[in-house]
C-alpha cells in the first residue's frame, strides 16, 4: 500500500490577522508552531513515516514540515521545495483584511474571490513590489508562467505538471510522501485525486495542520482518503476556515 | 567571485556530555540552537546569501542549517542531504566519554583516536545495533560503502566523491553555497581545499557554529579563506575543542 499525506501549514500572523495572504511569505505565529508540532506527533503516534517530502517556497510551509520532520525523527528525508505548491496568488487583495473587504465589496464577492474556481482578483500592476517578478526565488522561473494573480484554476493548472511529473511519480520509488502546502494549493490536488467537478470545490474547506491521508493500491489507484486525527475537532477547524470570509 | 561557507553545527547533547558521537544522531541542545541562531545573524549582518545548501543525514546538521535559513530569510532555497556529509564514524568509541576513555586508555591514545590520520577506533560488531546497517536511512546505501568505524583518511575518502561531483560542481550554477556538517568531516572539506599535508591536519580544531568563508575566482581557484566573526572569541572556541579530550 502508498501513501501520500497532504498537510496545510499551521496558522501563519496573516492567518491570524485575518489578511489574504497568497504568496506573502509571512511567518508561523507560535500556534502555528504548537499546530505542526502536535501534527507531527499525531503522525509519530500513528506510526507513519515518509521517504520523501515536498513543500513549497513559502516559510509557513518549510517551517510547518520541519516542525513535523523533527517529531518524526526524519530530518534526514529529502525535501524538495517548488514554487509550484505556493498558495494560490491572491494579486491585489494580498495583505487585505478579510472582514475589511467584505465590508468594503460584500461578502459575495470575497466568497467569489475566495473559493469561485474560475474567477482570480485583479493582478498587481508589473511595477508594484510585491510583483514576484522583483523576487530573487522566482528568478529562475521563466516570466510568463509567474502569476500576478490567480484564479483556482490557474493554480491547479501550475501545480499539476509538477504533481503529475515530479510528487506522484516518486510514489514508485517511496512507499510514503508528505506534501506540506496551503489551503488552496492543496485544495487542487485534492480536486485532481478525487475528481472533484468545478462547481463543487467552493464547499472544500481544509483545517489547517491536519494531516490528510490518501492511500493507494499498487497499481496507484486511490483507495481510500481520511483526515487524521479527531473528527470533531476537524469539523471546528474547517469550519473556522470557512467563516473567515464574513463582514465580522 | 564564488563562494563557499563552512558551517560546523552547534553544541549537541553528546558536546555537552563530552562523549564521541559520531553517526550517533543527538539533537542541539539549547545553547548549540542559539550559537546556530547567531551564525545565521552573523552571515545575515554581513550581507551572505546562499542559492543552494547541503548538509549531512543528522539532524544537529540539519537543524543547525535550518536556523541558519531561518536567519538569512532563505528557507525556500534548495537543501541536499547526503550520509557523505555525515561526521567521522566513531567505532566501538561512540557513546563513550572522552575524558573517562583518556583515564581509561591515556589521553594520547586518545588524541591519536580523534586526530590521527590513518588510525581508526576498533569497529562496531556487525549484530551492534549502532551498526549502520540497522539504520533506515542508509538502506540505500551499498553496504560495503558502509563505515563500521573510520579514520579521518576513510573520511576524506568517501566525501571527496561527494565534494567533487556534487558541491563543488554546483558553484557553476550557484554564487554562494553554504556547507553545515561536521568537526571532522569539515576538516576533511578544509584539508583538501587548503592542500594541507596529513601530518598537519591534527592540529586543525574547528569551532563550532563559527562560519568558514573560502572564496574563489571564475576558474574556482582558491583565493582566500577566512573565519567570520570576533577572532578572539573564535580562538577560545576552537581552543575549548582541542581541550575535549583531556583527562579532566
Amino acid at each position: 500500500m502508498k501513501r501520500i499525506v497532504l498537510l496545510r501549514h499551521g496558522q501563519s500572523t496573516w492567518n491570524k490577522e485575518n489578511r489574504f495572504t497568497g504568496w506573502t511569505d509571512v511567518d508561523l505565529t507560535q500556534e502555528g508552531v504548537a499546530e505542526a508540532v502536535r501534527a507531527g506527533e499525531l503522525l509519530r503516534d500513528e506510526g507513519f513515516t515518509f521517504g520523501k517530502a515536498y513543500t513549497s517556497y513559502l516559510k509557513r510551509a518549510v517551517k510547518t514540515l520541519d516542525c513535523v520532520l523533527d517529531k518524526l525523527d526524519e530530518a534526514w528525508i529529502p525535501v524538495e521545495k517548488s514554487w509550484r505548491l505556493n498558495e494560490k496568488h491572491y494579486g491585489m487583495l494580498q495583505g487585505l483584511n478579510k472582514s475589511e473587504t467584505a465590508e468594503k465589496y460584500g461578502e459575495e464577492q470575497v466568497h467569489v474571490w475566495r473559493r469561485s474556481y474560475d474567477v482570480a482578483p485583479d493582478p498587481l500592476p508589473e511595477d508594484d513590489p510585491r510583483n514576484p517578478r522583483f523576487d530573487v526565488r522566482y528568478a529562475c522561473v521563466p516570466d510568463a508562467e509567474l502569476p500576478r494573480t490567480e484564479s483556482l484554476e490557474q493554480t491547479i493548472a501550475r501545480i499539476l505538471p509538477y504533481w503529475h511529473c515530479v510528487v506522484f511519480p516518486s510514489l514508485m520509488r517511496y512507499d510514503s510522501l508528505l506534501v506540506v502546502a496551503h489551503g488552496n494549493s492543496l485544495r487542487g490536488v485534492i480536486k485532481h485525486l478525487k475528481g472533484i467537478p468545478d462547481d463543487r470545490i467552493a464547499a472544500l474547506n481544509l483545517p489547517t495542520a491536519v494531516p490528510y491521508v490518501f492511500e493507494f493500491d499498487d497499481a496507484l489507484r486511490l483507495v481510500r482518503d481520511y483526515y487524521l486525527g479527531d473528527p470533531e475537532e476537524i469539523r471546528r477547524r474547517a469550519e473556522a476556515v470557512a467563516r473567515q470570509g464574513s463582514a465580522r
